[in-house]
């Protein structure tokens, strides 16, 4: 089959880990179509040569316009500023082109619901790449097992520290304009999106956000100072459609954190908890086990890889967080051949949209919300 | 100095660990006043004298009015079932007894007004044990110095995992009748206190509360269910006076968790963070330390003895839950002297409660409430 | 029937963990024979004094001599420094009194043997109190139902810092004269008695002795230092009589460590690990668990108290150092009416004598020696 | 310049783990020399074609000493068997290639030394990828700053489970002609290198070495066994020429740990821990902090890039095993460059051999043995 060419939009610390997956799909599933990096787009030309000379992209291009609409384009990724995408991603789709997004699919709901329609007519995924983290996979799998019985809980938090750094440059991260939000986009996005990969949607919720440092020193500029209008910090009381309570917290001031996503369910039968800090283990517990020796169980998650040869790095042989986005854009390119479509899709990320816009429903007016789902 | 004479009313759990706490205060705290072990009260005379046997209480007393008043007891200990403090803390006061009453102080917020009104003429303490573990303690005197800077967070948890259990026998835990409420009184009590110990009042929060098991199998009846009138697990975002952001989970649904009691500060200066399942150590982060070597740092507290013998065994040698009782009732003995009484008073326990029938009114109304504190 | 009669010899450090025992023993084995704190010798009249008040002992004497053979004495207990252990037990066993004698039981294996032989004729024991940590008797209950099948590896080390530190007083535990060894007697007699009570007997070893500080600072006498002449670390290569291999080591030089005593036990069909650092819980693997889910377990102690009580300190409530000494006196106690007499007995401590004086040959002659055992 | 052209011989785990390096060198690398895989070597050519496929070998070859000796090629990768190396090496050498080998270096110390002569013409390397960790390369760092002061101790174990698996496929590790040894050329050897890696050479040193099950079931010859002549587990006590005090082991009868590679450094002031199953982290602690807030701190180490790219996974994205592999390549690259040849050598790579010969002979004397170095 002909190879899939692609162009990619953005080539910051996304724009690295989706050359990564291009270039490394076909080693660890070597079964999956052939993808080719063509074309890598942005508007600062120095740096679009210098990634695509080190990840041996073909071409650079400063106008995506144009890139997404070539004739020789299969498939657009993007993995600019959230603000971009809604705009990108139509643009794409309308062009008949697959398309790939990074998270947060979009700024806001209404973007979120013209890029779900508009992909609707191409293949179309959102890169919620904890969704293949080994550890998170095995669990999903042992709660299809039924292992845990009933659900009574889950928690889940989203731990980093950069928030109140004051040397931190300043990024469009920190800007509603451009991001959305703050960490209920950033963060948040992802604890919601996995929570619903394991448990299904929630229903309803009742949300605080809070901004810790409304002005904050420009390292850039010495002795001024800029507002921030996105949230520091969320918190989340949640209840999913088959009752089960949920917590989450999602925040960039958790001091003592660089980068911890952990979740945890409790069942009748069970319990599973996931701190990314030790991203190749679960700890699982049997609330079967002859009690004289039941306890917390660390599980060695296997690394995930191709049916036959699920084991590529042996278990007990850490992998790390860049193959949570090859072994994504490898259910992409599994579920084009399949006719099963790889999740999340546009429509998953259109759901987590949802949750995120009644988040700040909720926190707005200070009550519980419906999230429509 | 003369000895104290004790009655204490209740034995079970607590009625032994309030035992111990009296049979040993004065071996890890040699200057305090001399306390004796006069009476236990209780309603089953065989229970009453199998306790006073094992721990050398002097008489036993099935008639608590009794006990209270007579001539010979100075001080009032209630361990009983929550619904029972009130009557027996203000007859004691009023008996001008000095009263010391498990936690939480009261089943509802009238009741404990009532406490802390006829206690405030003599002596009074609750036992809000975890304040003494001494890397609770420990954890205070860091905040004092200002270690942390400013305070942006606040999160605890209490984790238990019995409710689910089929095998355990039903008792007055379950019923709002004799508890006042599940969890929020039971174990979300010891997470408000401790808090607002560390971090000063809540002013408003918004919470859940859940039953996730209304009715439940009676295994002493076995066929037949009972319902279950209180919370099985609690919620609650909140916001302290200060304006630090709190969240705030208990529950007996937690699979997979014994006894974790919990909580974490995250300032503009530095991390702590606390397990009851280690509880020895604490989790401590500065983040001014040198970037290449600053990580979490597990401290070991030094077991908390009396001034000139502050590591009575040993730091590296743990020390037990059945300390924290010791030094509380310490804390309460050295105030008696010092004239600067022990904390937490009844007026603590009152402020305790207010914020726990805030829980109450705010899951009821789905809505923020303030505390009134 | 009538109390046991104790002197105590010896109240430092150790004087305050057994009068601790002395006194608790009662309440949490309430069944046992009381126990009696008669007499508490020792050179200093004022510290004796202090330690009388404090833990209720009815006397102090300076002479124990006299102690040991005063006709209401039943039971002598010996927690001196090392060298007057052999001269103590011997004079109290020949005036016929029971014998307790703090670990290690002697000087030397000369001295071990002449005290074995002596408290041959009166009940005795030695309080090599690690074997009573919950966390340890459930290994070996664990291991006595055969879960591990064939043993192949054990591994322990006991792991002190205080070595190096210049600010430490000088002691009788730095000289060969007073201690007979320095980690080899101190901390590495633990972990050979624990290693024999888990596996039986060891064979034949390999050794290696390290004093790296032989000139120490004295921080009482500034400018001058004295010689050590003892072990700072130890290390062991050992076979048992089962065939099992084993490794051992012992310091005070192993800085980030205060007090960790631990050790692994490997086998065909699961492993178990104890760090004394956590010393309610153990690790466990069963290597027959289902694949998907197997990992090492933490599997929570529970508190050991008597026949029908017990989890004094319901399991998850943490119970401390102080209860080792507690159970192993019980254990004492409970041997003493049922015609089994509790372990480890003077016969254990010599058995770990043989041991010690083994690794002090291998050491010496750089080759394998045996033990004897 | 000219990209060096590859042959590797040799297709199994290591095949992939270095076809993985030799494709990704170059992006996480940029700077360095272009490497091309022309040709990969090995017996079965439908293996090989498939690696080839997979992982873009230009070509494939079944004569490995025609490969080695074609005009095309510029270094020449071993990752065969053990027994293999020697001659492989040798006749790459002399046809003037680079080489790289697989560790152990050799099946013995003669073989090791007649490789490293002849290497010593061409640029050469042995993959000690445990080196190249960016937790151990910040231990390194941080032990050359003289973080820990004097070095009393060192520490080290590699453990793994498989020994005892009766379903394990027999293979070239469990015979002494193919492997040399067992877990002493296998494991050991890794935590040799890394130990002089850190601290020096080892001047001496007392081994045991342990077969536990000379016979055992083969899974593909149902009802027969066979006979097992390598060494299951190794234990080492050492004395570096340093003067420091080390102690090994190396087992693969550590039931319970799939593959921990650990270490702990004890010195003066501070203390350094590494344990594989925790890749990206460090515990250190620093024995001058504050005594209030001392304790083991776990140290997040940056992922190591090039100069300028120090962190191309963020800190807190945990990184693989795999990239051991991609950085040790990046070493040799860069030393071939700077004229400062990286390190481990076929040199450093004999000094290991040295160390293993000198465990074996000491283990058959029962007797300390002086290594060489």
């Amino acid at each position: 089959m002909a190879p899939l060419n692609v162009a990619m939009i953005g080539y910051g610390f996304m724009g690295k880990a989706h050359s990564n997956a291009f270039a490394q799909v076909g080693h660890f599933y070597p079964g999956v179509r052939e993808v080719r990096r063509r074309v890598v787009c942005g508007r600062n030309r120095a740096g679009l040569e210098a990634l695509a000379r080190a990840w041996e992209w073909d071409e650079v291009e400063t106008d995506w316009r144009h890139a997404v609409t070539r004739p020789d384009i299969d498939l657009v990724d993007i993995c600019t500023p959230n603000y971009l995408h809604a705009e990108m991603a139509i643009a794409a789709a309308e062009a008949g082109k697959m398309v790939l997004c990074e998270k947060p699919l979009a700024n806001n709901l209404a973007e979120a619901e013209a890029m779900a329609e508009a992909a609707a007519r191409v293949p179309n995924f959102v890169w919620f790449n904890y969704r293949r983290v080994p550890a998170v996979v095995l669990a999903r799998r042992l709660l299809e097992q039924g292992r845990l019985g009933r659900i009574y809980q889950y928690r889940a938090q989203y731990l980093q520290q950069w928030g109140p750094d004051p040397t931190r440059p300043r990024n469009w991260k920190m800007s509603k304009q451009t991001a959305g939000s703050g960490v209920n986009g950033d963060l948040n996005s992802h604890l919601i999106d996995t929570a619903m990969m394991l448990l299904g949607p929630i229903r309803e919720l009742s949300a605080t956000v809070e901004t810790f440092l409304p002005e904050k020193a420009d390292p850039a500029n010495p002795g001024h100072t800029y507002r921030i209008d996105i949230d520091d910090a969320v918190l989340v009381q949640a209840r999913f459609a088959s009752g089960v309570l949920g917590s989450f917290e999602a925040t960039r001031f958790a001091t003592g954190y660089l980068n911890d996503n952990n979740f945890a369910v409790h069942g009748e039968r069970g319990m599973l908890e996931f701190h990314f800090e030790d991203m190749n283990r679960i700890e699982y517990t049997d609330a079967g086990d002859d009690p004289e020796v039941r306890g917390r169980r660390k599980v060695v998650a296997p690394a995930l890889g191709p049916p036959g040869d699920p084991h590529f790095w042996k278990t007990g042989h850490p992998i790390g967080y860049e193959h949570t986005f090859i072994s994504s854009l490898a259910d992409f390119l599994v579920g084009l051949e399949s006719g099963d479509p790889a999740r999340p899709t546009f429509e998953d990320g259109l759901a987590v949209q949802r949750v995120l816009e009644a988040v700040e429903a909720s926190a707005d007016q200070r009550r519980w919300v419906e999230t429509g789902l």
